[in-house]
């Protein structure tokens, strides 16, 4: 990003968007301000931000994707699943997601909310969405089997985009979504799952697994910038609308059912935690299988879990499919390094988009020359991921069995190879000057070790190369 | 440190050392005029800071403790080694440190330095300090075989200081040691060796094994914040004074023959690596063996290797000899989170420190109730320190296998025992609560994968506290 100088009608990345970032924060502010005269319905999931220019911006077209049962898939990625959306490089998008936890509290969370009523609409007769998962279609506990919970938005079929290329997309921006109660207006929650599949569950004080959900609050007006706990409730056997008992957290999108558990509003009384909004899983669709669950994050991006993916970041993506098919979802309000006990604050959002296209042809010498992974680049830094297996899905005979094979050494190491080619592809050092340079001045940070396919990340601060 | 209402003459760590501070930095101003006008020999090793005040300050005593061969030990820490000074609770000592890796560049890091001078002086006829490691004294690669390379100042043994009590070391400055040879007036230096221990060593491209060593160059004067590199070589054999190869750097203070080696200096053109200056290794004695290396860190501290440990942080470390034999060393101008190839920047530096003593009968109740790894506390942050083995001393049944044990996958494990119970006992929270936090707001960092005992760390911050 150094080595050009700006000239007026640049595409540089510091200036696209800018007149859709006014459009943007102009929109929130009559967003907020709908929300503070208790307007709620109209305004909450923010579409007046879409409505402002017409749908055509000066630098591309400007597409709003709301969150519904025919633009969400449940727990997986597929590259035959039909595009919501064909749009072209440098198009932007709006694009609503849904938290899959948002069932923990259902009247803050879901009751009101067209996108999520739509979504979660589950009666003993009406399941609008049916399949949660990769896992087989006629499971007992229900369609998809729950393996991969994440509602993501999409996909976005993306015009040229073939193997090869690679996708650069630009989040913009990142709203929460308010909650569509009138009794919570101008408020935001999310959900935390302390969850079977966290790293605590068969360690816990007196050895007895249990599973635990805090509900935290958040101001939609963003005049606050933490997070503070409302309450926590053990989780109980839930029974779902087809009769089927969840006694643990196997299936998404159960509305859990208040009588049967115990709130308990004395939880991390006076605690802020730092808001840091982003994206769990941002992904293009992978190529090895038809039908690929949500929950370990691969080559093509998927469940990566960094809070780093939020406003203002640019992630790259290796393009595997035709037409990229990029699907967000897996929102959270805040989340730290590990993601140790199975979740963030599990949170819905609206983020702003702008998606480029990187063409095969063009890579060579570049940065992204080679990309076989989900590259960050912050404003100060760039950071790379590493994981377990660097493609589970090829790399395991069983691609199931990654959860048996999970791994913060293998994350490490793949994560010190990646470092070393982009250091040695992007900045043009040799070896010795990467090593000496990763052992000095990179940082090597530990994703999620709750998601099948471990992560380490490492943060490379662009401080440090020539300017 | 928020339930705490200052009043005049109170003891609380923001206060402590104003004075002495305020000495220190008309200290450091002095030494930087010193050097400025090339009066190197005198100043360079900023013992003006000590004599500004007749050792006598305010608060506490203020001892100097120079860095030369009757004052520091070589690679490892003993219970029965006769500590240096004696000093009490509150007393402050500024305390010099050497880099075990001055001899790769012998011009630059060890020349014209009396302390340096007489810590390697070894000639086939005399060698200042024999024992270099907890190895065997009759190895024949050397004295102490090179198990543990680090060049440890102390032991400084506090009056009082019992198994179970809690030692707090506040470091309250840093300064680089200025190179003594005229040549290279003004400027420090540090070698950073991509070693036989690093992570990267088994798997370079091309699959041969090699050693690099590169010379960096910082600004004595800390005008400059970042260091760049000067040059680098391939490590060759060595031959030292007594006539033993050394084909890889396998015993430290072996000075290289510079003419042996091919000196590149078109290595990382342009790139400024942020000073970070720091100690490696922090420690105080442990119980279990008499001579214990200083490579792999432990319960007691020792080889932490965690750039955090600066200045204006404060170590807590748990007691277990008489006297706490408290030794600091490995002195780093930079390091990045794993310190991927095997060191940082080795950086000879001088570290203010106040040592403070907490009984154990005074601990129930606070933070240091039951402490048992090195806790780090920063401006900002608390930061819980997690190994592959708690205590690999009592863990294994041979401690010497702790390299064939190496994991982070176990320091992950450690580390979330660690940070649960310190949220626990420091704040006060049910297990529920540390659980929920922890997730969404506690960042896991790989400390290390090169010293044996391989780390982990948390970082929690104390904004998230009820003010």
């Amino acid at each position: 990003m150094t080595d050009h100088v700006c000239s007026p009608g640049c595409n540089h990345h510091s200036h696209i968007g800018e007149n859709e970032k006014g459009e943007f924060a102009a929109g929130k502010e009559k967003v907020f301000s709908n929300i503070s005269k208790g307007s709620i319905a109209a305004a909450a999931n923010c579409r007046d931000i879409a409505a402002l220019k017409a749908n055509n911006f000066e630098e591309g077209k400007h597409y709003y994707i709301p969150a519904h049962k025919d633009t969400v898939t449940w727990g997986y990625f597929s590259y035959s699943q039909p595009p919501v959306v064909k749009i072209n490089s440098g198009d932007f998008a709006t694009i609503e997601t849904l938290t899959h936890h948002s069932g923990d509290d259902y009247e803050r969370m879901i009751k009101g909310d067209p996108g999520a009523e739509s979504v979660f609409h589950w009666t003993k007769d009406e399941k609008n969405i049916d399949r949660r998962g990769a896992g087989p279609v006629d499971s007992p506990i229900g369609s998809g089997a729950g393996v991969g919970p994440h509602i993501c938005t999409g996909p976005v079929y993306i015009e040229d985009a073939e193997p090869g290329d690679v996708l650069e997309v630009r989040i913009l921006d990142v709203v929460q979504r308010p909650s569509f109660n009138p009794e919570f207006a101008g408020k935001a929650f999310g959900s935390n799952a302390a969850a079977n599949w966290g790293f605590q569950y068969n360690d816990l004080l007196g050895g007895v697994p249990r599973e635990i959900i805090t509900v935290y609050e958040l101001d939609a007006l963003e005049q606050i910038a933490w997070a503070k706990a409302v309450y926590n409730y053990k989780w109980t056997t839930q029974t779902d609308p087809y009769g089927v008992d969840h006694a643990t957290i196997d299936y998404p999108g159960v509305i859990v059912n208040h009588d049967t558990v115990d709130k308990n509003f004395d939880v991390l009384k006076g605690f802020r935690v730092p808001v840091r909004p982003h994206f769990g899983t941002i992904s293009v669709a992978p190529k090895e299988q038809e039908v690929v669950s949500t929950t370990p994050p691969n080559y093509n991006g998927g469940n990566i879990d960094n809070w780093r993916i939020g406003k203002g970041a640019t992630i790259f993506l290796p393009v595997s499919v035709a037409g990229a098919l990029f699907q967000v979802g897996d929102p959270h309000a805040s989340q730290g390094d590990s993601e140790l006990c199975g979740t963030a604050i599990e949170c819905s959002l609206t983020g702003k988009f702008q998606f480029v296209l990187h063409k095969q042809k063009d890579l060579s010498g570049t940065k992204l020359d080679g990309l076989k992974s989900p590259l960050l680049e912050t404003k100060d830094e760039w950071v790379v991921h590493g994981f377990s297996y660097a493609n589970y899905l090829s790399d395991l005979e069983d691609s199931n069995t990654i959860y048996q094979k999970s791994s913060v050494d293998l994350a490490m190491r793949d994560a010190f190879r990646k470092t070393r080619e982009f250091l040695m592809t992007a900045k043009g050092l040799t070896e010795d000057e990467a090593m000496s340079l990763m052992s000095i001045g990179v940082d090597f940070g530990i994703t999620q070790v709750v998601d099948g396919n471990w992560g380490v990340h490492a943060i490379i601060k662009k401080g440090m190369f020539p300017g």
